[in-house]
């Protein structure tokens, strides 16, 4: 029999009318005549609840701790929900990360799944229940502690426990109608999106698209699990993400256009760090690099302007949280590596545009940046793939620049998208 | 080393500030120099809070997921708990039920301690650091899944670790200075006991005292561990429970009187059954005892009259949410049995004397019904055990029956008592 996954956010489960609405939907999947395994995030603010507690309890939480805590929401999601299946006839098992053998790494609050041994859920279904899964949350074999995945988490718990029981989809439900060509929040002219390619959606979380997260795209593509992102408040069917073949095949049964650019995002929470004055000499730009991932910072883009004088300007971006600690970090290694100054400057953000077929259709970064051009959108960096365009501009010029390439290639639908909620993690 | 195992009830953690408190107390108490382990409950409402979401979700919610969502109260309190004694300096870890070892039967909302294997506690103690462990729950080892203990089990599981490990008392912390001759929030004048036996406190808690639960007494007593009752709000000597030799030692240590009576309690949860014009043939008594434990109640009290015509009544009290259940099997039963009628009065209360001294001291009986009748309540129904007087009167009475006889036996403090806030489980 054929198995579906189904991811239901926090928004899908925001109160007890929700937690029904979502049973009543896993209820008629499963009477279609399939498997059904449930992955369930925390209800609606309840983790952000939980934070505050923490925060009023003390002023740096223990880890170890705050994973203790935050896992309570998604007992209380999966208990309900599990509730909620019963009384429509279909019995239902909730188990937590670690009952449902989702190991991880044992770094709390950002937890990697390494394996997944999900032999009672596998009972469960054996014997006609549907499990449902804590999402977000893991165990580790080392130290026996529990602990969460970072942002994003219960997309990844449900793409792993799809491909660790060798489902056929991975259902991720949210409150929009699936990947739109851009934030529909602050594109009201967004399209959804029949299909993308796992590249195209790495591409565009990379980019600041909030609809699926980074790490759990990269679980699916390694095991070529197909992801229907869709929405828990329609019918309609969502978007596909799916692998280049699988795309390709869809565009030659007259399924889908062939796509040229899938979406335009942008992201403002990134920062930009200019080193200045650092001495031109070879593997000073590396002990840069070096010092700021010391403290953990990811850096984004990176430019490196002309020498003059024997001394060259870096500029690079990273995530805005990680500066401090970064300019802390190089301030302090400033005498070895002898740079003149840092320029911190946060009113930044990204904007990309992502497309496969960017590789066939020449043209394609002439138009983008006439677009922007024509938007009076100043452009302060510039960064690249085959797949994707990406530059950094003035934050409050964003919305203006995403518009304006939105407009430009052709993205803009007839009519607004529907917006349900907010967003579960 | 010698170890203390501390439990905090609900209304001792119920907010940020309160948790922090407890902190203190805690860290204080292991830098005496003693190792501590930590049995805490759901924070002040918590509980209310999610039986109350269940409620809204399902009108019957399934009692395995109850038992998990019920479990997320815990798990905050205790998580938030550990961060706030690791503010104060000291390392704690915070462990389930599961994860402690505390293995239970399988009965969901009931179940039974049946081993507890604490060797993660252990090793944390060994390490220098406090465990804090989950009140109120456990595992199966059966199902692999999770329980709840029931009422007062916070108090079980404390006293159940306790005796695991081997400590040297158990503190139970609540909301008032220990137990008292009579509960403080209906009798102002109560006074507070230095210690109570084991026997004493079972009567005075199967007698509605709420103090400490039934089944956690039992446990003490089985393994002869000292409980320590006492406030979480004060510095307080509380009270002890102890074998009835220790607190003969007690007294010739000269540290106590000589008890008689250790105290008035009354329970207005019971109602009152009585079958009416029952055959008087041997086996018919046992068969209504049958059919009424056949549904899972348990009956308290029972009088029978004397028969007439070859027919008898007898009156039996048992819980009051047991009443329903039990009548309609009754009725159910009614034409094998044969008896006529059944007479449902939910409008009574039990109000108890207990006293290990009655047992050497003729004339408490005496004193117990003058009293009653001096204060003009009407008994209904006696029980007496050896160091336990128990009647059955109007509920409207049971505040006059008490005070009467807190008085009459000597038991009226000059002060009124303090009481700190509400209860937890």
């Amino acid at each position: 029999m054929s198995l579906v996954v189904q991811k239901y956010g926090g928004s899908s489960v925001a109160d007890a009318e929700s937690i029904r609405r979502v049973a009543r939907r896993i209820v008629e999947t499963k009477r279609t005549g399939v498997d059904v395994a449930v992955v369930v995030s925390a209800m609606g603010d309840s983790t952000d609840e939980l934070l505050d507690l923490a925060t009023q309890v003390s002023p740096h939480p223990a880890e170890r701790e705050m994973d203790m805590l935050l896992t309570a929401g998604e007992r209380i999601s999966m208990a309900l929900l599990a509730m909620a299946i019963h009384d429509q006839g279909e019995e239902a098992r909730s188990y937590t990360g670690s009952q449902a053998g989702m190991l991880t790494t044992a770094s709390h609050g950002r937890a990697q799944i390494i394996g997944v041994t999900p032999g009672r859920l596998q009972r469960a279904i054996s014997e006609g229940a549907i499990p449902v899964l804590a999402g977000f949350q893991g165990v580790s074999p080392d130290t026996k502690d529990v602990t969460t995945l970072g942002r994003g988490g219960s997309d990844t718990t449900a793409v792993a426990l799809a491909a660790a029981m060798g489902a056929d989809v991975c259902e991720i439900y949210t409150d929009v109608d699936g990947v739109f060509t851009s934030d529909p929040r602050s594109v009201p002219l967004a399209r959804p999106l029949k299909a993308v390619t796992y590249e195209e959606m790495l591409e565009l979380a990379a980019a600041g698209a909030k609809v699926l997260h980074l790490r759990c795209v990269e679980y699916a593509r390694r095991t070529d699990l197909p992801i229907h992102v869709r929405s828990s408040f329609s019918d309609r069917e969502g978007t596909w993400v799916l692998s280049a073949d699988a795309v390709a095949a869809l565009v030659e049964r007259g399924e889908m256009e062939e796509p040229i650019i899938s979406g335009v995002a942008h992201d403002l929470t990134e920062a930009k760090l200019t080193v200045v004055g650092v001495p031109d000499r070879p593997g000073e730009a590396a002990s840069i690099f070096e010092v700021i991932s010391s403290v953990g910072a990811n850096i984004d883009m990176i430019v490196q302007n002309v020498s003059t004088a024997g001394r060259t300007d870096i500029t690079l971006t990273l995530g805005g949280s990680d500066a401090q600690a970064a300019m802390a970090a190089l301030r302090e290694a400033q005498p070895s590596i002898g740079f003149a100054d840092i320029v911190y400057d946060p009113g930044v953000a990204k904007v990309t545009l992502v497309g496969a077929g960017m590789r066939r259709h020449p043209g394609v970064s002439a138009t983008f940046f006439r677009a922007l051009a024509e938007a009076g959108v100043n452009v302060e960096m510039i960064s690249t793939s085959e797949i994707r365009i990406s530059v950094v501009c003035r934050a409050d010029d964003a919305p203006r620049a995403v518009a304006a390439l939105h407009t430009a290639f052709g993205l803009d639908a007839d009519t607004e998208a529907v917006v349900y909620a907010g967003t579960g993690r």
